[in-house]
């Protein structure tokens, strides 16, 4: 079949909207039309090269939510019909990993995923008879996508589209770093570094599990009002800080924060967010993505005296198990989704999201086929 | 009163035996006479000159054992007679930290500690009536100390001093980071980097909650032996190793290590006692003392995708109430401490004992008053 797809050809270079061939699901495998995608900074990550993993040509987009429109083989979980969010993180629920119960990292599928082809080594995509390779299992930039039973949560038929896409990425994996990394407690103090899409879904999160202080820091003050929105207590702006931010956090959550959160991927702010954390116990959860050959630093004093380096991918979040339930919150009003999709457009001008993430003006930008 | 101890009176000069006054109890302190005591790594650390928070002139030791011979006003949980442990981590079960039950880092006395002084920011000991500081709370190189009752742990009378002296440091701190720091579970793959008295203890400790496989790692290859009493499955001798050491270990351990506990204090080994650890949720335990100013380092990845990396006090123990069951666990025979204590010495040769330390020849020597 045909489907129409923004298309990465090479890196640096803007995404071009083009007709692909879709070969249909083979064994274990299905085909879902894509309703609606959000434009994440990871995307941009590999398309601006930064990515040494990165390869091309590819179909970008990783957090989408779509109708299943054809099932392979073998398939017994899903059926056309079924309203479903495609995940990067599968869940086979048969692999050492998914049978550890200590990781949602499934390994099942990771060697193809890795080199942007579907589990039996080919790619579904292509383009006037040339390969066209999928990226992180999911490729949502494309109307129709063919992806492993395993790598897609059934959801309600109710949820809206455009709203729920961006579980499939942001919103799992900031409120999941909350519950299933750390797994907070109520009356907790924390402190989230950088509040963009991430870390003010870490901010809801909190306020869901009942934190008693939930310290933001970013040196946007524009993002003061919405993040207030979101549960954030406190705002602290570095540029206004005389002195040093570490102590000075330390002394606003009275003596460290029992759970920090670094949202940017800036190896400084993570040393700062692992050094603003109470001595005894607190934990700092690694959650932005930071260039490629960066290295976190610090004294190992820091760990001796009780604190925690961790970090979280999607949230600690088993897609399948993890992603309905979340979906179920939204549609209960238990979480905000609504106030973080700030722009919506239509897929001939998804190169305007990078511009508009950029820029800073958007929270998400959602494109909607 | 007048005791008899081996003095620090400065930096990289040799202990000097001498008789120093001892001034009594005052108010929540008890008198101890001092049976036995074990010479650590971290006495010499201070005595080299490279711990920046070391003071002179001092008593140096923190891993002893006695009898209670005085108490002073408003003592209740201790009286003459009882056998006991000093503390260099105190636990007062009434501060934040003891309170938090996340950690065993009782704050109560830290700054005075810090010092070289009792709370009430003095020092009892003094020669020719110039005060000597005491040394991490506890000053076991002197035949008689004062300490506060919350610093001091009750033991059974049967249990000999010359052996559980050794728990107020090096076994409480390497048994403990498998039960309460890392809660290392039956079953588990670890990797233990540095077989001197830590790691041995680590290995004991893994031994004693089940582990499936117990690597251990060391250039020397004379600890072979040792450590495969004490429970160690595999030995790896880095020097022997060809290529990198990291994916050797994760090959060994089929994955990675489930915990791995770093007991060098080498920054290096830190970071590849983190990398060899399971992807998804393997962590690393931080027990080793690092050279002041040294950092630790990695790329984030290696937490985000699951790796944990934390450190250990004190084996996580409150010493109060964990040491007395550490020494039961040692007279009903579930460790062994009796082959880690390679060496006995009078007060007058406790030098002797850094040279045995630094020779590798001993594990532990151990000074009876």
């Amino acid at each position: 079949m045909k489907t129409r797809a923004a298309v990465a050809f090479a890196a640096k270079k803007p995404l071009e909207i083009v007709e692909l061939d879709l070969d249909g699901p083979r064994a274990g495998e299905v085909l879902i039309e894509v309703k609606a995608t959000g434009i994440c900074h990871t995307d941009y990550f590999t398309l601006s090269g930064a990515d040494p993993e990165g390869l091309f040509p590819c179909v970008l987009g990783h957090e989408g939510a779509g109708v299943v429109v054809d099932v392979g083989a073998g398939v017994t979980t899903l059926k056309k019909g079924d309203h479903v969010i495609p995940l990067y993180t599968p869940e086979c629920r048969q692999c050492k990993s998914c049978l550890s119960r200590k990781t949602n990292l499934c390994t099942s599928i990771r060697a193809t995923q890795g080199k942007g082809l579907m589990p039996d080594g080919t790619s579904r995509f292509s383009c006037d008879g040339d390969p066209v390779l999928h990226y992180m299992g999911t490729s949502t930039f494309a109307n129709h996508i063919v992806v492993p039973e395993i790598a897609v949560a059934k959801i309600r038929e109710d949820a809206p589209f455009d709203k729920v896409c961006y579980i499939g990425c942001g919103v799992t994996t900031g409120i999941g770093a909350v519950i299933w990394t750390a797994k907070a407690e109520a009356g907790c103090r924390a402190v989230v570094f950088g509040l963009g899409g991430i870390g003010l879904n870490v901010i809801q999160g909190l306020k869901m599990i009942g934190a008693e202080q939930i310290v933001g820091v970013d040196i946007n003050p524009s993002r003061n009002e919405l993040a207030k929105k979101f549960g954030m207590t406190d705002f602290v702006n570095p540029k206004e800080v005389g002195g040093d931010l570490v102590p000075y956090l330390v002394d606003l959550t009275k003596g460290g924060a029992d759970y920090s959160f670094e949202c940017i991927g800036n190896v400084n702010t993570m040393r700062q967010a692992l050094e603003c954390c109470h001595r005894g116990w607190g934990q700092s959860i690694i959650v932005g993505v930071a260039p490629a050959g960066a290295e976190i630093a610090t004294r190992p004093f820091q760990l001796v005296t009780g604190r925690v380096w961790k970090g979280t991918a999607f949230g600690g979040a088993r897609g399948r198990t993890d992603v309905p339930r979340i979906v179920d919150w939204y549609m209960d009003g238990r979480i905000n989704i609504d106030d973080l999709i700030t722009h919506k457009l239509p897929l001939e001008r998804i190169n305007e999201g990078f511009d508009l993430m950029h820029a800073g003006t958007s929270i998400r930008s959602v494109v909607e086929f």
